[in-house]
């Protein structure tokens, strides 16, 4: 049994701990590697790393069926995933019951953030990583990204780099800075959750090939850029201990940790969200229809589930075949912040989504497709969305589109923002505003950030976005942030980046 | 929209709150009741609750019945419960995969306490309340009780009191102290949770026939009373704030809270737990028959599922027919504790059921119905079950039999033990004990019950009874706490009572 105690290079405590980050996060020397050296490393990686995605017929999709008794796509090892049917109902929303397939993945994958000092400085492990359904192929990843059949190796292919950094890492004398199980996206995915971990470790451990060093300051800045750094070490980072409200130091919001709570637990007792899963074959003709190439909404709407080959020279395996799922449309998904009694606030949403394990999580202020909603009326368009697409420039503290999983979904991204109220938000008491909604700090968030099914996959992305420009107070701008230029491969969004190339 | 921060009637900080509670769990003054009073009170009650259970078949329970599809037994309306089939399958403990009968209820209900400064001190509502399954009729229960469909009145019965006390209770200037949904049974309920709340309400509110104010020194004794305090209160005193340990006063464990919440995760991640609903009448010939009056396990195992009629003149509704899950043998619920470096510790399980919402919560060192483990080999046989068995009369700190949930439950009866370790069960480094099993503070315990589903219902019955004795220290035995004696309807267990009457 491992020694739970045992503690890894350092034994700080969190307050400790919080001003090492803190120290990472403003470093403005020590980097294992200069902003230049990294872009350039970058774009080696994006010309070794070949890969091609050929969409294909179900027919041909090798590995994979649908099954005779309930339609489910499967594959024939019975792993991986599978895709089958889901039948929701819900008190809440324009749409009062619906059909739609799902990804069923009910595995717990492992993503993991390696950490070490280097020069006195604490540097994060990333990898370049190539998926399938990454608009731009390479983006910058978590150390490890591993299924556990991945790691206990179904598909016959090599070992997962580093993997052994997160099993039993204190008996490694590993340092376990976090280690959650946090939901993915509640439409796609059915009661899908990965572990997310950050370990650090010591001199011992050494960036491979693929792999880098980075300080949470070139990180942070990295965030910045269209489709660079990806959903799975967005949402690693944002479990990051919170460095910037040091232990012990209690800001106040204007709700207590127990409101807060409390408004959250009403939200999961009060609502009605009951989903269950059905075969596949149950939603044809229930809003979906299924062709050679495609699973696809009769409207266009949502998604589509479409099948691909891919030939990769840098996977545990050459080359494979799988379902995708191919969201149809740009998502916006944009977190209203305002300080208040000079505390950061966010307005968080508790959203209902038909596959989270219980009932709602914390979601961005507004998370949707906006083309998704042109066919219902006026009324049920989502609520801030006209404001927050109407902010004025000075208002935008973060604006960038950044993609979601590469190795399930297709061209999946999201417009993230996030938007400086203005005084047409009420700070408090939002007597015209439902009570799906609610003001909660900063600290507040990385508070429930430490327990599961808490905060939303998409508000995780902007928690570690927002962590990237709160500690500039008060109200920063995106021009207030001088962050270097990728070279060539990926535009940042947004006026005012300073080229330091 | 109610103001989260419009506080009830006192807007303590966290630390005047513990202390207030502290006052409240060690005042021997102030009581709005006396101790004598109280068991006169009760006396009272349980000659007033007439109740009868009687036994029937399936075929004359009125408003239930066998869908012809699915077999499972449901309500004529869909509401209240189901009993349906589950298929399990796990890589852990001596049985692989097994089928069973489930209960369902899907509605999160209401489990909440009111609190109030009664001479100064602070009272929690109770309820002496009659359930069909209880052995005793009468039990101290919450202040509110209530199912979704008790409170949305579905079957028709009158308002239940002080449910209003939780619905929006800020809004009413009410402050909320805790409200958290937490599981219950994993092995006989599916998914199934409800809303611990505790609002401390003004002077307003006032006790009601059926209902009495207690100090929580009165309900800790009484804790230690046999089938008193029902499992609905124990749950719901345990997600009390801990006033046990100061807000701030830190009190260090032999594993910090990152290394304790990391190993939770691993247990969640690494353990296969898949559990899937099925139609009942898939569990006939697997284990489980179907009788004109039960259903139950072909070895006489585990539980039975029988139908009873109940005739009450205190219920919403005078009379109803029900099915009630009724437990074969008594179980053991039992806590080992140990000081270690002067603090208190549990030794707690991380245990798989297959009704839990995600794979495995906290349970007591030992969770077991002996009986249920005599077909199986030894080496099966719960580990530290032979040591709780055999502690000596100084090690024993709790030792009460209580009663599991009397409206779904019928005779479900745990012995709960709370037991001092000695020196051979190691206080660190468990090398010899399978890493299921962890050393947590009393402290963690009560930072894990803010959050939903760490901590099971039998723990948080432990939680509760070690609070009553853990305050006492160096070392307390059942002896030292004088506890008065109930008048005649249910004896202590454990010597060393002191008779206050």
């Amino acid at each position: 049994m491992p020694q739970l105690n045992a503690t890894g290079p350092r034994s700080d405590t969190d307050a400790v701990l919080a001003a090492r980050l803190a120290a990472s996060a403003t470093a403005t020397g020590g980097e294992a590697m200069s902003d230049v050296q990294f872009f350039d490393w970058l774009d080696e990686r994006r010309r070794k790393h070949s890969q091609e995605v050929r969409r294909t017929t179900f027919a041909d999709l090798s590995g994979w069926h649908f099954t005779p008794d309930t339609g489910d796509l499967e594959h024939h090892s019975g792993r991986f995933f599978a895709v089958r049917g889901l039948r929701v109902r819900t008190d809440f929303g324009p749409v009062p019951q619906w059909h739609q397939p799902i990804i069923r993945q009910p595995e717990i994958g492992i993503l993991g953030v390696v950490v070490r000092e280097i020069n006195g400085v604490l540097h994060c492990l990333m990898q370049a990583k190539t998926e399938p359904g990454n608009v731009n192929g390479v983006q910058l990843s978590p150390t490890v990204q591993a299924t556990k059949s991945n790691y206990t190796r179904v598909h016959g292919g090599s070992p997962v780099p580093y993997l052994d950094c997160f099993r039993e890492p204190q008996a490694r004398g590993h340092r376990v800075l976090a280690d959650v199980l946090q939901s993915e996206q509640g439409s796609w995915f059915f009661c899908k959750r990965n572990r997310n971990m950050i370990v650090e470790v010591g001199p011992e451990v050494e960036a491979g090939e693929d792999f880098c060093w980075l300080t949470l300051r070139q990180i942070n800045a990295l965030l910045h850029y269209e489709n660079l750094v990806n959903m799975d070490a967005r949402t690693v980072l944002s479990c990051l201990p919170d460095w910037q409200h040091g232990a012990g130091r209690q800001t106040p919001g204007i709700h207590s940790d127990t409101a807060v709570r409390s408004w959250i637990t009403t939200q999961q007792s009060e609502r009605e969200a009951g989903a269950e899963l059905l075969p596949l074959r149950e939603v044809w003709g229930r809003g979906w229809y299924r062709a050679e190439d495609r699973i696809s909404h009769e409207r266009g709407l949502f998604f589509s589930i479409v099948p691909v080959d891919v030939v990769s020279n840098r996977r545990e395996v050459a080359s494979w075949s799988q379902p995708l799922l191919e969201p149809h449309g740009t998502g916006v998904a944009a977190l209203l912040v305002r300080r208040i009694d000079g505390v950061l606030h966010c307005l968080m949403h508790a959203r209902a989504e038909p596959g989270y394990l219980d009932v709602i999580e914390l979601g961005p202020t507004v998370q949707c497709t906006p083309e998704n909603y042109a066919h219902l009326p006026p009324a049920a368009r989502p609520l801030f969305l006209d404001l927050i697409q109407g902010a004025r420039p000075e208002q935008v503290w973060f604006d960038t589109v950044l993609s979601e999983e590469g190795g399930r979904f297709l061209n999946a991204q999201n417009r993230y923002l996030i938007i400086e109220a203005d005084d047409s938000v009420p700070a408090d008491a939002c007597a015209d505003v439902p009570d799906v909604y609610q003001w909660v700090t900063l600290r507040q968030l990385g508070e429930l950030l430490k327990y599961s099914h808490y905060v939303n996959m998409q508000a995780r992305t902007l928690v570690a976005a927002l962590r990237t420009v709160a500690g500039i107070a008060p109200g920063p701008t995106v021009a207030d942030i001088g962050v270097p230029e990728i070279g060539g491969t990926a535009q940042g969004r947004g006026a005012g980046r300073a080229d330091h190339r």
